[in-house]
């Protein structure tokens, strides 16, 4: 099998993402419309035929969440339904994930919801990149490839020779992957902690768990909305004596009162990847790598039977 | 059981319509919440126990079809997991029921997919009203208990006594239901076809099938978007010599232009329900007769192990 | 992969439907047997290897549809068990297709029940005819590629010049197809309707929306079992001084009555496909033309990853 | 609970056994219709609510298999889809039990399939008697109550009083139920034996395993159809000594040649009970045990949470 | 419904939690018996009708976990065929929770292949204990009633009124649960960070972010098997000038080395819960704590139909 | 392909069969690794790519049943989330296969619970040997591929050209399998037949239906684990004036104690195969013969899409 039989094709928020990915791989990006009617109804249709081909879709789910689930539902339907062998549901950015627990009475788990209903429609496997918690994969049944932007991100921030640099989580929810990062970098690790006062509910208090005074420090997490968490413990970090303040997020999911937010904080810097489509251009303060490459390399092996775990092996790190 | 044991929630586009079925019945709108965050993700939350409760919840899918489904399989998600004993989806308006077929190659079938998530998600019996097409009905594996609009909508056009009356279906397509529509009137049945030019591939004519010469006509429908169709029936009609024109929907489904249009137009009054919420009292040509005792009295029977189907018996006729 | 891989087999009233198809292919038909005990156990037995091939096995659901849709369920349980890497249940005719919805309380909707035994037995892709309604589709989840007998009946009507046609419904539920036929042949289109009247709630008179005065008739339906409705029709037709009578059924089951009472009625012609096996051969006034030919072309095509919604295009029409 | 909850239904030839059933609880039976159509459709229609209500569907599997398996299909997709609570179905005779393995290459389990489909429709527990082989239990997923007419026909046999018997059992393959049936009257065990002759593939000889010589024999079998293993049988006992030869059938599969072949043969008595409807009655010589009341008493102890494996404790045994 | 209608039984682990359970609700314990055979087959059996009852079988997943799953599998399958009403697997201890991601490439998620066997097997709800992780109610589709040990360890520990105290993580995964430990005492955290020498691949070196000098530490983790993890961050925090040392542990998985290890630690008290059997009572440094109460009053609550979220409002704190 | 494409990979019990068949096929053993941890957790591994590969994982449910189950669960999940194409579990034997049906109330279908959770897991298709019944394969739903150990013992035994030759069964239940190694060999059979003495409900006595007087015996089983009711019946045979006494057993299923038992009995010679790990080397007594060849040749046919029935008609039978 050559590339050139590899079938991309890209749902109305990830067109332009499965184009990033057909360019690196030289092939043309597959057939297919979304009409959107008057009283909202979605319309995908596939215009070219991919019986007993193996499709790829890209469409992350990203700020229209139910839009970009329910065409992914009909994506999905309409290449079995059209004899595909196998289709693998391409989700740079999956939303809903911090809905992975029942951590108040009587809610829903959102992202089992999502992932067994994308299944039931009709995915064979998923390709996504840094969950909001590594247990999701085990939402799915089907196979589940799971890329990390940790080694980009990393890469490009070495290259920017800080230092004294300490890594700082922003909660002792994310401080695992806070310390991946931080020994990728091989730095030490910092953990912002908001405590609640003792006679007061309501009111909080950020300590930082940890020693920052002196170090530039570098904010990671997997993704922002407003920017409101990231902006505050930036001011905290300045407040206890850190330099420059730095800030690495897997996902760029910020709306345009994020980005201005941003604009006006101590921040230096915000690198993330391009999963999802948003306002970042709107910022200087703002640069996007983009993780086409990393997702087309992953269409690549799957299609010769390669390893992709060992793509991960074959970007250069220090 | 007494009718107090009877626990009906809102969803968030379905709140009103609840109210409006508790009021019926004389019991509490079940607690719940909806929460939509700034990346589009909802969060829903019952507020009181539902443990081993027969439940249901209202939420119809209409105007933002994405979000309502998405929200109703949260809601039977999270019932489902509070450890209720049987979830029943209200969906008054079950949008996407046009897309019950494929017939076009490679698209989806969209009310199969969306009828096989929401049993997925955990429904017991759906309970709508006026399909686009009763088959819909067999995409559900679970029971599904269908109302009319027919007998309430007919009730309403008999006690206004109009002469010499015609029911008119849009186009072939709706002929049937059109004409169950003129036996319960015990009229005739006229029905609107648009043909191709020989020579124009584009140009449509509109022919009437049957006569409408001197009449009042009704001209029949499930539900209507634009009003496009609508008026240029109305239109057409008085072309032909019909009198007076009326229209009957089941579902009023109408944009805000929609409305303007009718306003607008050689039409008298639209005569529908509230299965949507929509901006149908913004004119006076609309005439909004509430289903939700219909719903109520079924939610009733089902409560007390009574027959569905009897229910029609009950409607007064002529 | 040359289209000698192909296995086709045939059940036990769908072998010399299957042998014509193996014919316009040019392979030979598989080797199995089908045997039925005195206790009405029916035991069916493929006598080659199958391990790891696409199979397609031949059987309509006709005239004894309990014993071919068992049949059914034991061949797509055994080549499955035997290793089948697909199999496509060929069914030229679905019977049980009137049984698509719940239009009485209590009811089943028999076409589903059907569409998932044959799924849950092991079907992997269906191939059928003129399906009652396509919502029926929506019944399977697996693909149906759903073929159509309109453009070869509407080739032959062609053929026959015949002056001043005006195509025929039986009833308002066949209007939209039979508007579909008309369209094709560029003819106007009448609708039979049979309306009660007010006093007497069984007597019911012939209506015939549209005009047919003066004009040959052709009357489309999708089949006729005991032939009552299309001589009932064609004799109102005359009635309202139609011309010469005709019928094209997508199916032509037939019971010898039925057969009896088209060769004594005014109808000139019947023409129909051998989707079903059946009695038609008895009267002169029937004309059956072969879709193996069809079916065929559509196993090529599906064979060699090619599209069936193209078949179409190369079907010559004018 | 009182037994007039309880609601039974007939299927087209379990109806007269439902009956039966009613009788002995002292309920009516519930009230429904199946219709036959000329192209062999079959239509089932529940005429009352059974909303919520546990219903009990009697319908055995005997010589007309797939059109009662059918029918058994269509009953519970119907009692579902109309909301019954749960659904029992009641098989005196379940067919194809000898279709529990795959003892040929290439062929369909067809227990298995009849099992699956019959769940997958709708059935939530399944009432039977003497299965082909217990495994077959293993077929279903759902609870199978399963029922032995063996008590029923040990007391009668041991009311007969028979001095010197012996039981044989036709095969090796029914040695151990024959041994079981041997264990209950408390005298020793033959087995019939066929064997074939070294040089001649076809020509089978009979031996008899055990000693029958000056015996009287009790043949036991699940069921016989043609009569011709039984009688052949009987001949040999006879040739190898045997005094009177008497039969025990669980399920009296006869068809009327069976029949006259047992009235013509040296078999005294055939006693057998009336899970399937047969030509029994044409002959003196079969004596016809009524297992509805050993059926309605556990039917009644099913709605009244009781034991039924105690039922076999109740039953009088010497 | 009356609590002694409340049917527990006791797996061959679980039987003297159950016991203890029953003996706080006043009932008798289900009878019920499990045997091994010399080829390590076990068997199960009920020896009480549970036809339509609600029952619960308390086993955990401990020291012997794929002996102890696959008795609830049988457990399960057993209730289920014997036509019970509903079944809850109670798992104080679900083993393999550790295994709810793939950190590695082709491995098995294994608590999700554990979570859906049990599901399939028959259980209708879950009830456990602190899960290793909480996204692992996820794996479950069936609810998940999930109790929690903090309130009962944090009252144990608030008694002790130990002055100066800091709660410590024994590594960055943990933060989050021993951030809501040290909220529920409101005192601060500190967390273990065993980090990886630049030079030397294997030697780790112990980190402690957070201050703990002079202060009392207890150590909280979910569980610890060999006591290695917990002895060496005892010696590191006493090395960083720590005063006294404390451990809570939901779940005291300890073999009998860990035991001993203990013993001879630096570690005052280590105190868990008798969700697992173990060998905790070998050392006077080790203190169990029931939790058969928690759980007994959970299913209470479960029959009556009450909240259990509201169970954790009744349990005093300070 | 050739057969160097062909996977196998073997389990913790299973690696040393799974070793002979690579020989056999002439390539490597699959790269993969089982931990057990201190807290009975097992952990798979694959240690090399197996994406879109169709693999074949060897473990046996023998001596340790549970922990073999739960590691074919894991592997197949590991598999199947690695991307595998198709996963063929090869179990050559298969425990808890003596509990296949219900014949007592209230106990689990040991062997369907099994079946269906291997299913679940993700295993495609199953390769196993001597199922101790047939009715089990019925209990998958995927296809079973199901090898004898009939030809090849049968060889064995006629190659050693024993005089006099009576094939005898332990039991009625095991009869029929007795009969057909019996007409395999052309010898006679018998059958060992515990009866109930009439006053003493305990004390069983031995009888022997059919005729061993003088002959040589083979008992036949297949399996045997204390060996009791093997040496049991062999001095049963004794005393009835049998002659030498051999044993074949289809699974070598030999604790140690067994194995002592039949070197202190009677038996001349016990030929079985090495399907499952045992103890059988440890006596002269026992003649192992390895069927890993046949379902090496079984896996290469399947590779090649050849027919596995037709192995039988290669192996060379006199």
């Amino acid at each position: 099998m050559t590339n050139t039989d590899i079938k991309i094709f890209g749902g109305s928020t990830g067109k332009s993402f499965a184009q990033k990915m057909c360019d690196y791989i030289g092939i043309e990006l597959g057939k297919s419309e979304v009409l959107t009617f008057s009283d909202g109804n979605i319309f995908v249709k596939i215009n070219e035929t991919v019986r007993d081909h193996d499709v790829y879709l890209v469409q992350p789910i990203g700020l229209q969440p139910n839009d970009e689930f329910t065409e992914i539902l009909f994506w999905m339907d309409a290449f079995k339904r059209a004899s595909a062998n196998s289709v693998t549901a391409i989700i740079p950015y999956f939303g809903y994930a911090k809905g992975d627990k029942k951590d108040e009475p009587r809610v829903s788990i959102r992202a089992r919801a999502y992932a067994e209903c994308i299944e039931l429609a009709g995915a064979d496997r998923i390709l996504t990149m840094d969950l909001h918690s590594s247990q999701i994969q085990g939402f799915f049944k089907k196979p589940v490839d799971h890329l990390f932007a940790l080694p980009i991100l990393s890469d490009y921030i070495q290259n920017m020779r800080i230092e004294e640099l300490v890594v700082v989580s922003p909660d002792v929810g994310f401080a695992k992957e806070a310390r991946n990062f931080a020994t990728s970098l091989q730095v030490p690790v910092a953990i912002g902690d908001k405590m609640r006062k003792s006679h007061d509910e309501n009111a909080k208090v950020l300590e930082i768990i940890g020693d920052v005074q002196g170090k530039n420090a570098l904010i990671v997490d997997d993704f922002s909305i407003s920017g409101g968490t990231l902006v505050d413990l930036a001011k905290g970090l300045k407040e206890r004596g850190a330099n420059k303040i730095y800030a690495a997020l897997s996902h760029l999911m910020l709306t345009e009162a994020a980005v201005e937010k941003i604009e006006n904080s101590p921040i230096e810097l915000v690198i993330g990847t391009d999963s999802v489509e948003n306002e970042a251009t709107l910022s200087k303060k703002i640069k996007t790598i983009s993780v086409a490459p990393l997702f087309a390399e992953a269409v690549v092996r799957i299609h010769n039977r390669e390893s992709i775990s060992s793509l991960f092996d074959t970007v250069p790190r220090r």
